[in-house]
């Protein structure tokens, strides 16, 4: 197996301070492709430090990228530590001064002479050009690896590795196991759940899975060769085991919804215990915020005594206080926060009101709370968009109560 | 100066699915001490690798900070691979084994075997405790290394570093320049506008300057020996250059409006093109939430003739209006969103109302902009309760018109 390493560099990397975006997406990018990332190393602004660094990974990996460094100030260190790692001298590029003075002259400026340094590469390094920023990338071929240095601005730095790096490496490396990520949402079951729910699947060998959990939804991700015939009945099994818990197919919830939703429909919110979350939230899709006719959120006072009963008139008196003020297809209800974790939903549509009453069955942060809130809120509508039973089975939570006027 | 290495496990983490806060938290905690974490590694769930890495790490640093991989299941690798890189064997540490039957029969169960695995530690280690679960840490020394085992799980992590680590290595290392972290955060000012603001000043060689930017503010990291006579003066000055853009000292916006707010004050929001993210934003502040009489988002559609005194009558006649449905000391209004990037807000207390138009001097992401437009917001309140001018001078963004009723 090859040995990819990325190596980040950069003090707010390294202390934490900023998180590594292009750590994760650089990892996924390789996957996908077919090359798995083995290590990750993140050093500061230590000419030496990362020199060595470099050194070190040369003799262990088959490919190294490194990430930052590549800018005009002077702690901006890493094709000096490069040359100083290949015991090697700096030359300038000219093709590089060409290219960033073109760069300037294009916005009507003069290039700084601070930016020179961008064009000075160790001896015998092959550019990588740049089309959207003044640091280019170069590689060159030291020890046992092939290295690759890239610009640690997001934007830059995924241009290159997409239309530069990759390319390459796929050629050098001759890797035929590319593959496809197929996604699918899910909602309402824990990793584990989920884990003992695909036992019963059988995964051809040039198949995986990998999760991701960005609370609280649970992203299933199968890599799998482009155009195997397997995939699609895999797939179908897949959907099949986890059921009416599939809040999304390759889109998350919102953007599922946004796409069931007819073109006339509207959409009113009136919050109470997710305080706001959900409209807010809403905004994120553009499709979604434009129907929003209006929306409220009231102060949350936790009530102590809530029955069912009490809880169906609430929402349907205040889903019709609402339809008299600004009529919409939908509206959606979070009522008040109930003793011992309890919340209730509401969900008024043509077709008729349901209501129901959920508890935690562990303790989540306010901010937490609020969000789990607002994804039953939104699956209640996405779930009674796709016909299927608007209350669902969720690990984390009981139900208390329901009702379907 | 020592060498400082932090080794992260995990798959999860080594293809970025998850942010590594025990890093960013580590590096601050240690820097705090008077220690500088100078490399960051990370490996998947791989025995040989882990041991490799350990072993490398153990032959150039001072102290290694090993993190995750010491849970029940299959890929927790942590302390075979810490006995491989050291050539001894694991045995089982009879001490835990009772301690962890001690916590599972607290819980009224008999313990798993699958736990007895977190009991098995390298030859020769010293056992950490750790008293809120059940993955114990472990300490050992290999070649020029102190090395350091610790769980994953960040509650379970962050009590062993403080309780058990943190003061071993103070005694161990002898360090003495152990520092207390000062924070300001300011909203307004770019980096390197402070940094220009900052640089009459002098700073004294025992005291560090850090900056952590978490859109849209900016937090300042003054780092100085305990007890140093000179930070009252240092601090009072930074606080004299900043100026108004300070939000707060030591805490953030919405705390800092918290502590200034009168206990009987009152708040109502009005949103449009904030789109819900300032009542959402302000549930995080229980003491702010609470003072929430009512809020309401308005569907946002780009108004293209507002000028400023549409602006005030509008800002003035929601004012008014919701006045009358709920009154409170403070209203908060966000208006529509308007041509090329501008918004307009409007403040109205027992003491007059403020609006204002601004406009974005650079573009924005949605999400961003909503939170943009809520800081500005916010900040409004913050500079009246403060007695300071309500409208500020921000960096990123042009003021259009004002008024003051």
């Amino acid at each position: 197996m090859l040995s990819v390493v990325m190596i980040s560099t950069g003090e707010e990397v390294l202390y934490g301070d900023i998180t590594d975006t292009n750590a994760a997406w650089l990892s996924a990018q390789l996957f996908e492709q077919g090359f798995a990332m083995t290590r990750r190393v993140t050093v500061g602004d230590n000419y030496e430090a990362l020199a060595k660094e470099i050194e070190m990974c040369s003799l262990s990996a088959d490919i190294v990228i490194v990430n930052g460094g590549l800018g005009p100030t002077s702690d901006d260190l890493t094709a000096a530590s490069a040359a100083m790692a290949a015991n090697v001298g700096l030359e300038q590029s000219n093709a590089w001064v060409d290219e960033m003075t073109a760069k300037y002259k294009q916005v009507g400026r003069v290039m700084p002479a601070a930016n020179l340094k961008q064009a000075m590469l160790p001896e015998g390094a092959e550019l990588i050009d740049n089309p959207v920023g003044t640091a280019c990338g170069f590689m060159m071929q030291l020890n046992r690896a092939w290295l690759f240095f890239t610009p640690g601005v997001p934007s830059e730095f995924k241009v290159m590795v997409n239309d530069q790096i990759l390319p390459r490496l796929k050629t050098m490396f001759n890797v035929t196991n590319s593959k496809v990520c197929h996604r699918l949402y899910t909602y309402g079951l824990s990793e584990s759940g989920i884990s003992d729910l695909f036992q019963s699947l059988t995964l051809p060998e040039t198949c995986s899975l990998g999760y991701r959990s960005s609370l609280p939804f649970i992203e299933i991700k199968l890599f799998a060769p482009q155009d195997d015939c397997q995939v699609p009945i895999l797939l179908g099994n897949m959907i099949e085991l986890l059921g009416d818990n599939i809040v999304g197919e390759g889109c998350d919830l919102l953007n599922t919804i946004a796409n069931l939703l007819t073109d006339d429909a509207t959409l009113v919110l009136s919050e109470q215990s997710s305080g706001g979350f959900a409209v807010n939230w809403l905004q994120d899709v553009s499709s979604l915020s434009a129907r929003l006719v209006v929306s409220e959120v009231m102060a949350d006072s936790i009530d102590e005594q809530a029955c069912v009963e009490e809880l169906s008139t609430l929402i349907a008196l205040r889903a019709q206080r609402l339809h008299l003020h600004a009529p919409a297809t939908y509206t959606l209800t979070t009522g008040p926060s109930l003793t011992e974790g309890g919340f209730m939903l509401g969900l008024s549509t043509p077709d008729g009101c349901w209501c129901q009453q959920l508890m935690f069955k562990r303790q989540y942060n306010n901010y937490n709370r609020r969000w789990i809130i607002s994804t039953v809120l939104f699956d209640m509508l996405r779930r009674h968009l796709q016909g299927k039973d608007v209350f669902g089975c969720y690990e984390s939570l009981d139900r208390v109560a329901s009702e379907h006027l």
